[in-house]
C-alpha cells in the first residue's frame, strides 16, 4: 500500500516537522520560492511564510463560509435540475484550468524551470490518484450509511472527521501536537458539535452499531485523503504548487467524465452538459473550484489541523452571517459552541510546541 | 467596607499566593498545623497538604452530588410539610455542634493552645456574619429574578456563578491564574451550562434585561460571599478551623432563628419544630451539614477555584448515578458537555503557573 512509501519518502522532509506558527528557516525559503502562486503571482515573493499561511487560510475560512451561504441560498430559490455529475466535472475542470493559466503566467515572469515545469515522472505522479480514489469509495460509503442513520444525525457523526484527522497527522505524517494542543482538538470537536445541536440531535445516541462502524469508516477515509494529500504535496517542497495542483485535480476530471459516462449520460446526450445551469449553480461551482484550490494551498503552506481550524471557524461564521441574510435563529447551544471554539483556536495557538531538539 | 480591610489583612498572608498543586513550605506546616480536624482527627498530622487537599475535595464532591439525588430522592418519594426555616436552622446547629465536638476532641488529644481556644477578640470575629449576609441578600433577590426568567433559565444562568468566581478571586484574593487555567475556567461554565442544556433552554436567550441585571448581581454576590470566605478563613491559617467554622456557623443559627420567628413562628408553635420531618428530611439535613464542613475545609486547605471545579464535577457524576438510581436520560448534549469539563479539569491541572518571583 502507499501508506508506507509516503511514510518512508515523508522522513528526508523535514518541512513537516515545521508546527503551525513556529517556522525554521527553511520552510521560509521554500515557502518564497514556491509563492509565485495563482493568487499572489508577483508581489508575494517577499512576504513571509507566515504572511502567506494566513492568507491561505483565511481564503479558505472565506470560501467555505460563502459555500455553505451558497448552498442554502440555492435551496431557497428552489431546486434546480442540474445533473450533480457534470458539476462536480466542471469544478475539477476549472480548477485545472485555474492551475493552468497560474502556471503561464510564472512560466512568462520567470520562465521555465525544474520546480515548475508540468512533464513530470511515473514516480511523481503515480501517488496523485490515491486521494481521489479514498473521496469515492467515502461517497459511495454515503449511500450505505443512511440506512442507518438520518441527516441530522450524519451532520452530528461528521465531525468524527476532526479527531480522525488528528489522530492520522499523528501517525502518518508522524508531526506532533502538544498535550494542549489535543485538548484543543478534543474541544473543537466537542465545540463544533455542541453549535450544531438541535432537539433532535438526540436521534445520533440510537444509532446502532453498524452505523457508528460506517460513521469511524468514513471519518478514517476523509482524513487519510486530506493528510495523504498533504504528504504528496510536501514531499517536494520546492515544486511548484500549481503544478502540484494541476496532477491533483486532472485525476478528478477523469474519475468524473467516468461518473457523467456511468450515471448521466442520456441526460447529457439529450438536455445538453450545462443543462439546468442557473447563475447560483455557476457561482457555486466558481466557488467550489477555489476552495479546492484554497485547500491544497494550505497544505502546501499550512497543514491538515490548520484546515480542520479554518473549516470549523467557517462554519460558525457560516451560521452568524445566516442571521443577517436569512434570519437563521441562533441557538445558546451555538453560542456555547462557539465559545468552546474560540478557546480551543486559542489553546491551539499557545499550546504550540516549543522548538527543541 | 470589609473588602478593602480584607486585601490588607491579606497582604501580609502569601499563604494565598500558593496555588491549587504548588504547594510552598508553609503552606505544607500550616496545614500540619491544623490538620486535627473534624473528618481526621488522630491521623492526619503526618498526612502531606496534598492528601488533605484531595480528601476534602473528594468528600465535597461525593457530599454535594449525594445531596443532589437526595433532592431528586425526596421529590420522588413525594412532598414533605416541612417549614424551610427550621431545617435551615437545623444544618446551621448541626454544624455548630460538629465542630464543637471536633474541637473537644483536639483539646482532649492535644490540650487548649491559642490557636484552638474558643475564645476570640471582636477583631477576629467582626467580619464572620459578612458571608451569612451576602448569602441572605442574594437569597433575597431570587424571588425577584423569577418575575422574568422561569425555572430552568434560572438554573443556566446560575452557572455565571463559575466565571464570577473566577474574577473576584483574581481581583479579591489577588491570585493569579495562568491565562491557560482562565481557558478552562471559560471551557468550566462552558462545558456544565451546555450538560444541562434541554430543547426548553433556548428560553434563556429571551432573558429581559433586568433578568441579566439581577442575574448578574446574584452571581457576583455568591461568588463574593465565596471569596470573602476563604479570606476570613486563611487570613489565620494556624487557627484551628473547627474554632473558624463555629464563628461562621454560629451566625448562620443566629440569622435562621430570626427568620424563623418572622417566617413560622405560628406554624412552629402550633405544629412543633419538627413537624413533617421524614428520615429523608433527616438525611438532607446532615448532607447539607456535612456539604458545608467540606466547603470550610476546602476553603481552608485548597481555594474557592477547587471548590467550584468539585461542585461542578458533582454536578455531572449526580447525573450519571441518576441514570441507575432513576432511569435518567442522558442527553447528546451532555456527554459534550462532560467532554469539555473534563479537558477543563485536565487543563487547569496542567496549565498552573510555574512557581516564579
Amino acid at each position: 500500500m502507499g501508506y508506507r512509501k509516503v511514510k518512508d519518502q515523508e522522513s528526508y522532509d523535514d518541512l513537516s516537522q515545521n508546527d503551525v506558527e513556529s517556522l525554521s528557516g527553511r520552510s521560509l525559503s521554500s515557502a518564497n520560492a514556491t509563492a509565485t502562486g495563482l493568487s499572489s503571482a508577483d508581489g508575494a515573493k517577499g512576504k513571509s511564510s507566515w504572511k502567506l499561511k494566513s492568507v491561505v487560510t483565511l481564503a479558505l475560512t472565506l470560501l467555505t463560509s460563502s459555500q455553505a451561504i451558497l448552498i442554502v441560498w440555492s435551496k431557497r430559490a428552489g431546486k434546480y435540475e442540474y445533473s450533480v455529475t457534470t458539476a462536480n466535472f466542471s469544478v475539477e475542470a476549472l480548477k485545472c484550468l485555474l492551475s493552468l493559466a497560474a502556471l503561464f503566467r510564472t512560466w512568462n515572469h520567470h520562465g521555465v524551470t525544474d520546480d515548475n515545469r508540468l512533464t513530470t515522472s511515473f514516480d511523481e505522479v503515480s501517488v496523485y490518484p490515491i486521494p481521489a480514489i479514498l473521496y469515492m469509495v467515502k461517497n459511495l460509503l454515503q449511500y450505505y450509511i443512511f440506512a442507518y442513520v438520518d441527516a441530522p444525525a450524519y451532520q452530528i457523526l461528521k465531525n468524527l472527521n476532526i479527531i480522525s484527522t488528528g489522530v492520522l497527522y499523528r501517525i502518518i505524517l508522524k508531526k506532533k501536537l502538544s498535550e494542549i494542543q489535543w485538548a484543543a482538538f478534543i474541544l473543537l470537536c466537542a465545540g463544533c458539535t455542541t453549535a450544531q445541536l438541535n432537539p433532535s440531535s438526540d436521534h445520533v445516541l440510537q444509532t446502532p452499531i453498524q452505523g457508528w462502524m460506517l460513521a469511524i469508516v468514513m471519518a478514517l477515509l476523509s482524513g487519510f485523503a486530506g493528510v495523504y494529500t498533504e504528504a504528496i504535496i510536501k514531499k517536494r517542497p520546492s515544486r511548484n504548487i500549481n503544478v502540484q495542483n494541476f496532477w491533483l485535480y486532472i485525476f478528478g476530471v477523469i474519475f468524473n467524465l467516468v461518473a457523467i459516462c456511468v450515471q448521466d449520460y442520456d441526460a447529457v446526450m439529450n438536455k445538453g452538459f450545462f443543462h439546468g445551469y442557473s447563475f447560483i449553480t455557476v457561482l457555486m461551482i466558481l466557488n467550489h473550484a477555489l476552495s479546492g484550490i484554497a485547500v491544497s494551498m494550505v497544505m502546501k503552506y499550512a497543514d491538515n489541523i490548520v484546515k480542520v481550524y479554518s473549516t470549523s471557524v467557517a462554519m460558525l461564521l457560516t451560521a452568524v452571517v445566516s442571521v443577517f441574510l436569512f434570519y437563521f435563529h441562533l441557538s445558546l447551544a451555538f453560542f456555547l459552541g462557539s465559545t468552546v471554539v474560540s478557546v480551543s483556536v486559542y489553546l491551539h495557538s499557545v499550546g504550540k510546541l516549543q522548538p527543541q531538539k
